[in-house]
């Protein structure tokens, strides 16, 4: 056996104590696959004393994560803590300036700092792995930057959120309203401390984002993401969207636009007969689509201790047998700074809006629609005991900017009570 | 930029042409994402006269492969000629000692001499890549040797030949006997030269063949393949599985079992709304599944010219990227020789066979089943106008040796017209 890769593991949380029971528990493995031992060198968490079902007696411990990371007997950088800046941050820095590799699964620094980040390890001959920050087990960042490099990507979309899929599929099939659903899922722990991360589409964003980097060689560019979450989503939008044979999805699309980058992650309506519409539960998928390969799609677990574990170390093995590849795919100062283009591709929409019950109401919604280039597929009005009459509209394909036009005219007139709900869907 | 990687590209059919054309057209996204140019050299193919869609004149030719493969101009032998020996082997092996990386799609010659070339690739420095053997553009390869590194895998499995799969759904689709769409698909050029290589599993079992390798640290042991072909599925079997929940796949499935490595490719029920049942056509889909990662499912289409070439190409960045793993993901010396165990994991069987119309034809059958010790789940015995009874019966788990003894001794009685069909239900 050759020399040993030495890792220095900061963060102790589900998926750094993972990562330390797949290096000890499959010593040998990983050995053989690698050419060489891959060792623990020394840890660094928030509280030293705690039971995490693992031994660490071997191991140095390092209360500051920084000092972990310039340390002479760490080569691999391990960063599991989290956070966008902070400790995460300073310390994957100070390894990356010492020349030293870093594997994290921080998704959050890196859809904000990753450019930096990525000049930074080039800068010194260091290279920075993510595979874990993006749909948790699926080795999706290597099947874009490696396996479909001979590519040229023209769209990537998918559920990149367990928590909002459960959601949503679980309001489907138990028949209960969000807020109760949102509860469960709170219960259960599935949630974010910060909810919004989950739910309003924050945290799939950030994976969008850097799936897009790679994708359009662009720079990582989290603020150029049209962020919608599913907090509006009635139980009825879901049956409704059934009875026309589509299911509502969060749903994450990049692609390249003649007008820009067009990143969305919103509520939108794919057909249920997909392989995105069959997706249950907290599994997450994600559809590369190419100009060779057409369309490949990987699905697997998004989240918890294995997967994401099993992330890592696919990172790890990577660097411990040689493999140094950018990280996104291309060197950092050759990314572009691509243009965001705001919903740019046309498509189909789904309209929900309440009218008032009055003669002539629908009719001025339609003109309305007309008058800015919208025509509608398909119409219906639902039985109603009040004033207020619940209409589903689906549109023709439009242009995002043409219905928000025809919405903001449709909201100054006085038939529409509320504001109106519009979800996208997504040709796959 | 740096040194160009200089390809020598042997065989010019679909997948050929498919990689010449990326190779120009893509030569800018191509040299940014390797951070070298990608060119090549020189080409070989069968005939030299023949318009292929694609210029060539700024390619030298060779006539002879192996002199292809020799050359000095040539740093990667790219071997799409096919053939499990004779010209492939022969310029594949003179590429490895000179110390040439190689890159194929030959799914034959690995799988019949994977082990002996490995071995050929790791004495002279070199490496060979095989992306585009198994399951066409989707970058199943990498997925289990490197992203999912940090796993012992517990099963691999999954449906690997597009035209059994389109010949599957088909029949049930259009309502048409085997024979009709056998002759459908081979008038639509789907079928190999010789099509036992597709309806009889060895195609997809050369794959399965790689896959156990990789997944189970073994040596490629194609002979060690149960093999059983889709020509003796009748419309009615699949009809009989749509009824009960589940569909008829060509499966392939691996695993490591007390007994030693199961591998089998053979007509298989699996639940109609799992993902590998939702399968339709052409697509080609593998499942892994490994103790940190859970189960990953990756998707894309499994033949022609694009997806094809972007695998191969896939390999061909890799290279250029200086990423060298080794064939199988570990030494080839380090690699076991596994036990072949037929059958071994015990699973619930979906059973077909035709009863003489007389009194206690079926208690004879069920007496013998219970004798070796199979339990019924299920049964059905269809109307029937003449003296022959159409039976289907779905056992309990069972040991397939078991069920052979039983449908042994059944067949021996005079009860039973033909020779039964009996098709495994394997849980996904």
């Amino acid at each position: 056996m050759t020399t040993p890769l030495r890792l220095g593991i900061a963060g102790l949380g589900t998926v750094g104590t993972g990562t330390v029971k797949i290096v000890r528990q499959k010593a040998h493995l990983l050995a053989v696959r690698a050419g060489r031992p891959i060792e623990i060198s020394a840890v660094s968490a928030r509280t030293r004393d705690k039971d995490r079902g693992v031994n660490l007696a071997a191991y140095d411990w390092e209360d500051d994560p920084v000092a972990l990371a310039k340390r002479d007997d760490v080569d691999v950088f391990v960063e599991l803590m989290g956070g966008s800046d902070g400790p995460a941050k300073a310390a994957t820095e100070a390894a990356l300036k010492a020349g030293k590799d870093v594997v994290t699964a921080n998704k959050a620094m890196l859809a904000l700092h990753g450019q930096e980040l990525a000049q930074l390890a080039e800068d010194h001959g260091a290279v920075l792995r993510f595979e874990a920050a993006v749909a948790g087990g699926i080795p999706v960042i290597k099947s874009l930057t490696e396996g479909l490099a001979g590519n040229e990507v023209t769209r990537v979309l998918g559920v990149m959120n367990g928590t909002c899929n459960y959601i949503l599929t679980r309001m489907e099939s138990a028949g209960l309203p969000y807020d109760t659903v949102f509860e469960e899922a709170n219960q259960l722990g599935f949630l974010e401390a910060d909810p919004e991360l989950d739910v309003g589409g924050i945290d799939a964003g950030h994976k969008l984002a850097l799936l897009s980097s790679i994708a359009f060689g662009t720079q990582v560019n989290f603020a150029g993401v049209e962020l919608e979450g599913i907090g509006r989503i009635l139980i009825e939008d879901i049956r409704a969207a059934a009875d026309m044979g589509y299911r509502i999805k969060l749903l994450g699309v990049a692609q390249m636009t003649g007008r820009g980058l067009e990143q969305r992650m919103s509520p939108c309506l794919v057909p249920a007969a997909s392989p995105l519409g069959q997706l249950e539960g907290g599994t997450n998928m994600v559809v590369i689509e190419g100009d060779a390969v057409d369309q490949v799609v990987l699905r697997g677990p998004g989240a918890g201790e294995g997967p994401t574990a099993s992330a890592v170390m696919g990172d790890v093995m990577d660097i411990a047998r040689g493999l140094r590849v950018t990280t996104f795919g291309q060197p950092a100062k050759t990314l572009s700074e691509a243009q965001p283009a705001q919903s740019a591709a046309p498509a189909p929409y789904y309209l929900r809006m309440t009218l008032r019950d009055r003669p002539g109401a629908l009719a001025k919604v339609a003109t309305l629609l007309g008058a800015s280039g919208i025509s509608i597929d398909r119409m219906r009005q639902y039985d109603h005991a009040d004033e207020a009459a619940p209409v589903l509209i689906v549109t023709h394909k439009t242009q995002r900017s043409a219905l928000n036009e025809a919405l903001d005219a449709i909201s100054t007139t006085d038939v529409v009570l509320g504001d109106p709900v519009a979800l996208r869907i997504e040709e796959v």
